[in-house]
Formats: structure tokens, C-alpha cells, sequence
């Protein structure tokens, strides 16, 4: 067919090996589905002699990126190279500026630069898609753009980083510590040699940051998310969930206050039977609350060459069934005029449960102290546990787990504080937010 | 605007009067997202003096459905009057031969006439939308048709009826009887006064009928559905999957196998730590299986008129986000003429584990003998439980409780049929299929 979408894809590894070749194999099906055919017309990489599993000689090669996106015949780039700036950035742009669509599953390049792109996206009415860099093959960006049309959206939060995931469900499973858990996570691929990009937060906040705007009609504000990693939890601390009923995961997390929107990245406590609790391993799950849906959660795996390619395909199985010279979806589900500018809820307002554990000597009115410190703070507690630690070195040390009831971040924050310089604490004090997915 | 979509609500019961409703109140937001204007100009209802919460006298009335698809200044029809046929089939018909777009919540008129719809609608080059249809506010729809696109699916299936939920939840929860849940749904308004349709899984069946559809490319065949409500399930049932690690649940699943395509609805021992198993109430979920993505889990809220009314209004937003002329989806994922015919696969055929409870005499050489026939079928069993019943009247009886492993349907039904033959059952037996939505 003639007016078929013409495919230039800009990054060969994983995913985009996966891709060409799925363009290949699936062609007939996608070709029945969309109405026309969707060809590779050129690809770009750093290295051409690479063996891979689909045929480059019918597509144009490109040594440059940018040179692709500026030159090549194609209708939409899909932009597969990664980084949040160079050349990444340099092709998106090239390619928005000429007319052509755009896909990527960058969320980085997306979280800094998404509103310039979505800017030039809709001055020369071209779609700039992006299914792949939320949650990988989950379709939460066509619910959100497009199937909650009309809803308005009061929180939306997510498990969206696999590698975190990961080493939180294999401490459970198998007792194992954090590190032993990240050591195996990175033998199996599951998490990078450099692995401070996932586990310190960083990658859900880049995705929560596009899930804030296409949430609240707000402008992209990735800098100001509120981000705590999982390095800091303990095999003590996944035990003392688990009994309490909760497991904990790195949740991404943006929410409606009556001060501004909250964007906060960390640990957190969800119940055991809730949906999200039970998502484990390297599977992603995206939750969304509305005033007239409810809740509508979806899970589905994360990241992966298949499960990325499947995202980026629909992405482009759009594209080839648009008009030209349609109006298309905004990028973030309004117009870039009419974002409003993000408004960040102060962290120390945030209102929830807690859970704090503490290390104290074993002496006398040490937990007296501890309630008279919540009390004066106006902290309802929901429970108190104490109980001799565990190993010989410790043996005059106790454990004090206390849950909360709803209270500030401000008031925890003040009354841990305030028990530090009691002197009676052996170890630094834990805290971790609790979550109730169940009942928002 | 004056390119604004024209909407025409046929039935004006809870989701009509929620949708009107919400086109008023919602509109700036749907015109900013849309990009025209959404306006209700007809109406039609049994009975136009019925106080409702929107206001009517800006559109015009008709007091026969039928006339309003025929006559009516609208672009699209909004079907909400229910019925597999009569004033539903007519007033749907009459609008897609005049050419204009239908959003339809009826799945039993889709589930009998879907094929005929489809064909008009391929012809006129209109847009037939049913979100609603299948699991109320999930976009399930969407994802087939579009996010999936290039997916081959291997199986669908789901919690598709709130009514058959809420009746088993509660029974756990409650440890309540089945009659007794009923009898509480029905007061609470999540059952109908003749819940037959509910209860015996018709419901649950016409939403597979498309799911089928969708998934796999073939026609429609709702009549060739194997059907097994709820009705059976007792308290004793409930309580012995949760000792043995299940949730019973009512399940729609399509899935392919050697001989075709299995549409079976029945009562389903789901793994307690799976995703569906958490999926409690009148809560819906969608699940489905497919090579490049794996398998994505939607959940939501499966009726209510809001929910309800928020996915119609996603069907009206991408009709007004359409363009006149386009090539549109095809209603069941593919053109109608490429929809293969359906081949039933044998049930007796079906391959999975089985829970089998039988209540047994308390004599000698019972479970030797039971043993021996679930051997002869070589049926391999994952476990064998035997205890006394409770209670005074059947201290005599003991009940004997079988898991398998995987094994065919067959296999089952010679197995129990040969126990039945040898007298020393005293109640008939119970069969419920285990379904691992973890390891498909």
C-alpha cells in the first residue's frame, strides 16, 4: 500500500531488535488490524555489523540519530536510544520539528524535556506517544488519555520499577537480605551493574512525573517529587510487614491535598490483600482513582524487549490509524496552554498511617517515653509491639514497633526527633509510610 | 462549536440519567480534551415525566427509540435501553444504516446481533463502541482493540458479573450460606429480584461471548458458551478451597487449545495469592494472556451508573476525537469478513486440575476404593483429605476431598460417574475446576 506508515527506528538493542523483528513477523496481522502496512523504512545504531534477528537491508541505515530523524523517508520516529538529553533529545526534536509522529519509551528524555516536545508536537499537529516509558507494556497512558475522558482523576500510584520490586518480594520469599537480593537481581538482569537509578527512586519518579500531568492537567515538575529508594530496608523491616499484614513495595505516588499535589517515590506499606500487595517480582502495577470510575488498577509486566516493543506497537498501530490532519490527543491529555503549573504539596502535611521501628535498650520507661513523646505529637497509635531482638550481641536491646493511626509527616518527623535525644535508641529509627489502597 | 458531536440518549434509567448528567457538568473538560463540544439534542424514555437530574428541555424528546435513531439531529446514538432485541435491536439497527455511530452498554443485544451490527457498521464507515458491554468501567475494550494490536492472545478470562462476586465474597467473609447472600444482595441492589440471569452465569456469558470475539478473530458465539452458575456452591465448598489455598470465583474463560476454542463460564478455584482472588464485591476484573506482552490484569468496578456512564463517555470521546471519513476500528478487532468461524473445543476435552468433595459412608475400604477409580482414569492426585462432617445427623458420614492434577475433563466426569455406581455416596457429588492463573 502506498500511504502505509513509513518506521524509522532509532536504537537497536533490546527493544528494538524486538521491534524489527515483530514488525516483520506480525506484519500481516498489524497490516489487517491498522488498514495499512507498517514498514521499517530506516534504522539507526552504533553499530551496523551488530548480528541481529530482523533484516536491515530493506531499511535505510543511518550512522546518526539525528540524521535519521532529519533525513530519512518516514512518517514516525520511534526514538529507542535512551538518555535524557544528547542525542536522544536531539532526534525527538528534529523529528517533531519536520512533522514527523514520534514514539519513544524514554522517561527520562520525556520527564525533562516533555513539555518543549509536546509544545512542538502540537504546533505541527503530530502525536508524540509514549505507552512504553509508563509500565511498560501496561496501557496506562491510553486509559488515562483517552478511556477516562471526563473523570477526574483524585490519585493515581504505581509499582513502576522492577528491579525494586524484585529484590522486595525475593527478601520476603526467601529471607534474604537486601543485598544478597540486588547481587542476584543484577546475575539475572533484573538490575544494572550502576543500580542507584532504580533503587534509589529515580526511574519511578521520572514515571510518576508523567503520570502527575496526564493525572491533574499539570505541567511536567519531575524535580520536585518527594524521593526516598529501598536501600534502606531491612530484612527486619519486610518480617515486621508481613506480620502486621502489610508488605512493603516502592510506590510511586501522586494525590490531590488541599494544599498542592503530592509526588512522593518511597518504601511503602500497602495490605497483604490488597491488589497491589500481591504484584510481585518484576511485574508493574498502576492504580487510578477517580470520582466517577472508582478505582481501575492494571498490572502487567513492566519492562522486557518483548513487553516494551508490545507498548511501542501500539503506540504505532495509532499512529497508522490516525488521519492526517486530524486533531490528535494531547501529549498529556490537555493542551500544553492549558496545564496548569504543578503546585507541590508540602511533604511535611502529607497525612497518613506510619510505621516506625526502633532499637532501644532494654531498661525501664523507655516505652512509657516513647508513648508520652507520640501523645504529646497527638499520634493515635494503632499498635505497639516490643520484643527482646534476636543474636547474641543484641541481648540487651528491643525492638518497638509502633503503627500509627492517620497523622502528619510533620508530627512523626517531630516526635522521632524528639525520642533520638532521649539517648535511649541503639540504632538509627526506621519509618515508613503506610499506604491503604483500599480505603483512600 | 458547530462541528460539536450530537448525542442521542435512548433509555433514561440510572446510567442514562447518570450520562446526561455528566455531559452537563462535564462538559468544559470533555470540549478541552475532545475538541468540540459534546451536547445531548434528543432523548427518548418510557415515561418522559420522571424527575431526573439533568436537564431535558434543551434536547429534543421522542417517545419511541426507534424514531430517534431514524429522526433525530445527532451524530451518535447512545443505546442504554437493554434487551437482546425489540426497541434495543431496532433503534441500534435504524442508526447504523443511517450512518450514524452507536455507544451501546448491552451485551446481550452485541452478544446475539453483534455480527449484523458489525457488518453495517463496517459498511456506513460509522463507529460502534461498547466499553460498557464487557466489566463496566475497565477499559478492556480499548486494550484489545488497540493496545494489543500485533498480540496474539492464548486466553482471556475474568470476573464479569458483580452479583456472583458479592454472593461469594460474602460467603467467605461471613461465613454465610449462598441463599442467605442472595437474599442480601437482593435487598442491597446488586442482585435483581430474578437473579436467574446473574446467578446462572448468562450474564457472564454474553461478556465472554465478545471477549472471544476480540481475542481470537472469530465470529461470535454466544450460544456455544459451557455454562455452570453459582447455585451449587455451598458454604462447606468455600471454606474447603480456603483451607486448600483457593478463592472460588465465577470465571468467563476463552482459550485456546488443540481442537478450538474453549468458552466456558463456571464456578473457579483461583490460587488465594493470585491477582483475581483478591478481586472482592462487586469489583470486576479482566485478565489476558499473549506472547509479546504476557499477561495484563485490568480491575475495576463492573457496574454502577457512574462507572458505567465514564466508559460510554470514553466511547463518545474517541468518536469526537475521530474524523469524518477515517477507516475506524473494527468493531470486533477485525474486519468483519476476516472473522474466522468458531470452532468449539470439547469441553470433555478440557485440561486442568479438578477439587472433587464427596460425602461418603464411614466404611472400610471407601478411599481405597475411590483411590482406585481416580487411578484407572489416571487421575494423579495432589491431595486427599477425609473427615467427619459436623453436625448431629451425619455422624456417620465422613467427607472425602480430592485435588488432581491436571487431567481432562473426562477423565473427571467417567471417574465420578463409576464412584456414583457404587452406593456409598450420600449426597451428590461436588466438581469444581482449578483454574492457575499464575501458570498458564
Amino acid at each position: 500500500m502506498s500511504n502505509g506508515l513509513k518506521i524509522g527506528i532509532a536504537g537497536l538493542g533490546t527493544v528494538g531488535s524486538s521491534l524489527g523483528q515483530l514488525l516483520e513477523t506480525k506484519a500481516q496481522t498489524l497490516t489487517k488490524s491498522c488498514g495499512k502496512d507498517l514498514t521499517v523504512t530506516a534504522v539507526s545504531a552504533a553499530n551496523k555489523d551488530k548480528d541481529r534477528d530482523f533484516d536491515l537491508y530493506k531499511a535505510a541505515w543511518f550512522d546518526n540519530a539525528v540524521e535519521l530523524a532529519e533525513k530519512a523517508d518516514i512518517n514516525v520516529l520511534v526514538e529507542l536510544i535512551g538518555g535524557e538529553d544528547g542525542v536522544a533529545y536531539d532526534a525527538v526534536k528534529a523529528a517533531l520539528l519536520r512533522g514527523c509522529h514520534v514514539v519513544t519509551a524514554n522517561k527520562a528524555l520525556l520527564a525533562k524535556h516533555g513539555m518543549e516536545f509536546a509544545e512542538i508536537a502540537e504546533e505541527k499537529g503530530v502525536i508524540l506517544n509514549y505507552e512504553a516509558a509508563i509500565a511498560g507494556g501496561i496501557p496506562i497512558v491510553k486509559a488515562m488519555r483517552e478511556a477516562l475522558s471526563g473523570n477526574k482523576i483524585s490519585r493515581v500510584y504505581g509499582i513502576m520499577n522492577g528491579t525494586c520490586n524484585y529484590i522486595l518480594t525475593r527478601m520476603l520469599a526467601d529471607n534474604m537480605s537486601f543485598e544478597d537480593c540486588l547481587a542476584d537481581a543484577q546475575r539475572l538482569g533484573y538490575a544494572e551493574a550502576d543500580p542507584a537509578f532504580d533503587i534509589e527512586g529515580n526511574d519511578t519518579a521520572h514515571k510518576l512525573a508523567l503520570l502527575t500531568s496526564l493525572a491533574f492537567g499539570t505541567q511536567l515538575a519531575a524535580d520536585e517529587i518527594y524521593l526516598e529508594g529501598i536501600t534502606n530496608i531491612t530484612i527486619d523491616d519486610i518480617h515486621a510487614a508481613d506480620e502486621l499484614g502489610y508488605r512493603i513495595k516502592l510506590l510511586g505516588v501522586a494525590q490531590k491535598t488541599d494544599t498542592g499535589i503530592e509526588q512522593r517515590v518511597h518504601p511503602t506499606m500497602v495490605p497483604t490483600n490488597s491488589l497491589v500487595a500481591q504484584v510481585d517480582s518484576v511485574t508493574n502495577a498502576v492504580a487510578v482513582e477517580t470520582d466517577l470510575l472508582g478505582e481501575l488498577v492494571m498490572s502487567g509486566p513492566g519492562a522486557g524487549g518483548m513487553a516494551t516493543a508490545s507498548a511501542v506497537i501500539g503506540d504505532l498501530a495509532d499512529i497508522a490509524k490516525s488521519r492526517e490532519g486530524a486533531q490528535h490527543a494531547p501529549v498529556f491529555g490537555n493542551p500544553v496552554k492549558e496545564l496548569i503549573e504543578y503546585k507541590r504539596a508540602k511533604m511535611r502535611e502529607h497525612k497518613g498511617g506510619y510505621f516506625i521501628r526502633l532499637s532501644v535498650e532494654d531498661k525501664a520507661g523507655v516505652i512509657a517515653n516513647i508513648a508520652t513523646h507520640m501523645a504529646d505529637q497527638s499520634i493515635s497509635l494503632k499498635s505497639i509491639v516490643q520484643r527482646a531482638q534476636n543474636g547474641g550481641a543484641s541481648d540487651y536491646n528491643q525492638t518497638v514497633i509502633l503503627v500509627t493511626h492517620a497523622t502528619t509527616e510533620q508530627a512523626v518527623r517531630d516526635t522521632v526527633e524528639y525520642i533520638e535525644k532521649e539517648g535511649y535508641l541503639t540504632a538509627a529509627p526506621q519509618v515508613i509510610r503506610i499506604e491503604d489502597p483500599d480505603k483512600a
